[in-house]
């Protein structure tokens, strides 16, 4: 079995919390692979540089200046970080964004009724290399920083790398995707972390999207997560990055599997 | 016959120039890695970002801000937009720096009569990881950032660098360091490309030396290039990069060998 664990912002703009983390990611046996998000530094730093973050309809518009703050803060400071700690702890690990090895190719997003800037949709993963990697003891650990092969760098959303390399490696191997956050789970009540939804395929889900029970933020990390246990990852979890052992066996958070 | 080639920061500084560079390090034949300086880019951003840099005996101080913006310029910014280049240029590389899989571990300088900070010491260079990345078919861009092993990054020489990659990779294969920068060799006269010393070796070094006529600022890399080349290294050219298809053949710029 092959975990690509995906850990959020609010993880790793919390030293101890992503320190405690990283312990316990660094313990899982066997072959695993890391894709980090960014966290609040890019917003900081841009903010120190004055670089204005343009925002359409609340998602931000990757400009060349932003472009720039993404690389460095992404595919340098945080992932060096991570890879250092790892390291420290024993886990081999290895620092790449989409760029290294070709490993991500994507295509700079058609400008529609938004131009999102410098953002990049994910054409083509590359499992084989991965695979290779994890045979060779190595823990890939992936910045969401891409490319279009034709030397642009793309900046890519974290939770669709994570889905699309999983479902690279599934390609190969048995392989479960698993998103680290600040919450138990999928919760039926937002306010109740006792509400965790435990399992969930594509049915229940419209089931209770119908009944209007999922809340609005989770349901495109879902949807997501449905498409890739359909397309043939074992299963994805959601829970909370403080008990990653126990979601990884499946044993807290919310399961998605494909029936 | 493997090449370690070096930039610095005069190239990466001219966007044309590095373009240019690129192009000639990707049309070489055969196994190859590139190891990449800093360019004024970090100063650029430290001044924008308001962090002084504090420099004694002409010396950069690495605090732990300065540290960051390291890690953020050479790790991220630099290192990813040289691999996306070259990768579009088809060289399938790899970006690196020495905390991904261990590649180099370096002890942090003692403090003796000046404190220079978070500045590493190399301990060790894993030329079996290289050379397995290279027989695999990628081509290592190493970007000079180091960690202790412990979790702490470093800032290191990158030219301290390139000598260590070549003298661990020297172990398993001939190997030829190349020092480019904006100069056509070693000159006897600093005020005319037409004086390069074409061939140094321990002896001529110390009897020009003694004369007075290399320039003081070329000693210390002249040292290291024979220190390197009696370590195992079969010779350390040095000259411009635009010249890099010739340099590396030996038909231009300063070759400097052990006897």
């Amino acid at each position: 079995m092959i975990y690509v664990i995906k850990i959020g912002g609010n993880i790793i703009d919390n030293p101890d919390k992503l320190n405690g983390f990283l312990g316990h990611f660094a313990a899982i046996k066997g072959h695993k692979v890391l894709v980090h998000g960014g966290g609040k530094v890019a917003d900081q730093i841009a903010k120190e540089m004055g670089v204005i973050q343009k925002m359409v309809n609340g998602r931000r518009i990757t400009d060349l200046a932003t472009l720039d703050i993404i690389t460095m803060v992404y595919a340098g400071l945080i992932n060096k970080n991570i890879v250092a700690d790892l390291n420290a702890k024993g886990a081999m690990a290895i620092g790449v964004c989409g760029v290294d090895a070709n490993l991500i190719i994507a295509d700079k997003r058609p400008v529609a009724d938004v131009d999102y800037g410098f953002v990049g949709d994910i054409k083509f993963v590359n499992g084989e290399i991965l695979m290779n990697w994890l045979g060779d003891g190595f823990c890939p650990v992936i910045s969401p920083v891409t490319h279009d092969g034709l030397g642009q760098l793309l900046n890519t959303n974290a939770d669709t790398i994570a889905s699309s390399v999983a479902l690279a490696i599934s390609k190969f191997s048995p392989v479960r995707l698993v998103y680290c956050f600040e919450k138990k789970g999928v919760l039926m009540d937002i306010n109740d972390e006792a509400s965790v939804i435990s399992i969930l395929d594509e049915k229940t889900t419209n089931d209770l999207k119908n009944q209007g029970l999922i809340h609005s933020g989770m349901l495109p990390k879902i949807e997501n997560a449905i498409q890739t246990v359909k397309g043939g990852v074992d299963a994805v979890f959601i829970g909370h990055a403080d008990e990653l052992d126990l979601l990884i066996e499946g044993k807290t958070g919310t399961k998605i599997i494909s029936k």
